[in-house]
């Protein structure tokens, strides 16, 4: 099968399971770094990463920060990733907010 | 049953399904309208909403959310809300992200 | 606003975060307990509970096993759901399994 | 980095968008065959499958059940995974539901 291989726009979160402690800011700034080296476009939000790249880069990223815990000594991880893959048009992360925020002018008009 | 019901974080993405084209931006700035009027704390990200406010609130909110697309002519919505409710100290969604770079600033010292 | 409220599907997960193991199985047995109890329609899947019945019970539900963990003891919680609502036909669980195994079928003849 | 792999329990999603009706059970149908011929070990349930395999044959599978729908001339996809990897001890989707089911019959002795 072959097919386009366009830019999607994904999120992702990585939540460590048995830690000591409810905090889990050593995790998430190990995995943000991570994020930096690799690369791919990426954003911290408080609820996880928004990543933006192909398909393929985004799911070997995903591989790597998933490791990150384990390599911090945790036992178990839990990700999600949700993607959004558009191909009737170009679609980037600003273009999604842009679109969204010309409606709401119009509307106000 | 009594528990504190303090400040939790939210992420909420709400999907129409059956719309005659992928663009959803109409579906999404009326989402935004109705999260802009309901008063609790929101922010808009390329892939759904953060939402900062009591769970009560919060739940509130969802229901009156999801129900949009419908209101709008759409006849299947799928909603994901994912929610982080700590109760050892006062999380925001800005507290969180500012710790976070607080990490990664001293490892880079 | 006045609405129908139909039933719908919806999925649930409920994780303690910053327990001391990774077996989660004592707070997932509790969550179950609670659930039975509440009268709505549900199935443990190895991946979270799928629920039936009308919008407001699964948010009254949610409300209710989301405090679970912290009535164990746990100081933070994440809970993840997912609400199919469908409004041209009455879905049930049951429904979206056999539609799917119909079309298996017929494409096997 | 080498780290062991082990056996990953995860749930999939795949939604598309854009469709003329709400009904999805052609894609969903599609999808399932598709899982069946990859050899991963896996479940259909209401709300997606629970897929079982190490994580790169996860990933794997993900990757190509996510392009299904386009190749049924869907032009947008929205993919949802949770991957819940222990590594502590082998952990199976079975002995999930089985250690659940333990406990809530030790509490009714």
């Amino acid at each position: 099968m072959r097919y386009v291989s366009p830019m999607v726009i994904a999120s992702l979160t990585v939540t460590p399971v048995g830690t000591e402690t409810p905090s889990l800011s050593r995790y998430v700034a190990e995995c943000a770094r991570v994020l930096d080296e690799s690369g791919v476009k990426h954003t911290l939000t408080p609820m996880g990463s928004v990543l933006e790249g192909s398909l393929d880069e985004i799911l070997q990223v995903v591989r790597k920060v998933h490791e990150i815990p384990f390599s911090q000594g945790v036992l178990r991880v839990s990700t999600r990733l949700t993607i959004d893959d558009r191909r009737d048009k170009e679609a980037t992360a600003q273009g999604k907010l842009d679109s969204v925020e010309k409606r709401l002018k119009k509307e106000m008009d």
